[in-house]
């Protein structure tokens, strides 16, 4: 399992007017924490893409526990749990910083695909990355 | 069951740089999505609001089939399939309006609060308004 | 000069927690506003783009005069006020349009890019289009 | 005066189909920059809100020299210039951190309202924070 941590603060543009950081904006942290996971492994995404495999979204779900509030300091914990095969599953947990609460837990499933749009497999390299972290 | 169609149009902005609307906006568009639902049964959720009741997603989820891209126009189809209880939940078909193909569904589940952030229950205007589609 | 209007509802995802529409997103409405000149020229910019032409932002600036809130109608005003020469320049103003108060004005200045982010001259075609309206 | 320096990272969601962070996102980071300005003279903009003063933005302008791209790291430079009167205004530059080239740079002026949005003036403890930095 690899396991990444990243911390971010909640802009004022991502609360609503009930106060709270909108739940979309979630999505947009998930994905500053699988960002980084990519970065911390040495292959970050940019490069990736550059190599010409891309990891579109196919499913993402997320269940929200305690509200974000403007200032606050997250923690986006970034979790890759199984070697990715036709697909790449990663999970996901918001913790506020300051007391470690949870705030919301998700996940998200990506497919690996050319720039034409085609199924991929995971390269090499990238497995070459990923898989000693399961042994 | 209750159903309501509202189009919208991709914006620029909402893309990302592979071409594609982002993920994170499909989640702003269901919203808009069960907003015109609720406008259209008479009881805006603005409304809903200023009467002291709060509907805090508690859950969500997506499954994402084809792309979205710059200035198509969507159909975002809402469904409330169950009496509201203790939660609401609503089912979310994302269309291409051109060809009606599915690009993604989806679903959130919302708590009703009061101000305090409270669990209440649905108020009796609510239901009484949606109670009806069901018989 | 060329003048289209365009009308949108404020998200819920685009409030704050003041409980206004969030100013970064007026610069997505202008967006929305000139994405429709452009439809309705009959030259969408997305074709443009595919043309090779790009219209990066130089420039912009907006004035807030009084609070968008959720769930309201807009309208926005997009003016083509002069014949784009190295830069296009293009005037906004937003509406309530409820009681056509003016919200907010604003403008933007694009440069003519190609792909690789050269200046390039405004093309015949969109010249072609826009010139009959300054006679 | 007084200047401070935050630095952010562009997400992938920042992006748009050009390839390059959407330009909207700018002003959510001059936010950060002011957010972040506010947090180490030790009065919090969330603190000043909840003492009943609010800063509505009235005006606000950019310009962009280079595009910011995914995953770069950027530095937000964040200046009080003036001491502030019956509005307050700031000034920004974004500079890519790797080089220290600027990529934007423009100002957001803000009025001081209270929670009925009728304006007030800064309140003495805000000044008594700032002004020791233009003697």
């Amino acid at each position: 399992m690899i396991t990444t941590r990243y911390e971010l603060r909640v802009r004022y543009a991502e609360t609503d007017q009930i106060g709270f950081a909108h739940h979309s904006r979630y999505l947009e942290w998930f994905e500053c924490g699988r960002s980084d996971m990519m970065r911390r492994l040495g292959y970050p995404y940019g490069v990736m893409e550059e190599e010409g495999v891309l990891l579109p979204l196919v499913e993402t779900g997320c269940h929200y526990h305690l509200p974000a509030k403007y200032d606050e300091l997250l923690t986006i914990v970034t979790e890759l749990r199984r070697i990715p095969r036709a697909t790449i599953g990663l999970d996901y947990q918001i913790l506020r910083s300051a007391d470690k609460k949870l705030l919301a837990d998700g996940f998200t499933v990506h497919a690996f695909v050319n720039k034409s749009g085609r199924a991929v497999k995971p390269s090499k390299k990238f497995l070459g990355i990923v898989e000693p972290y399961f042994k």
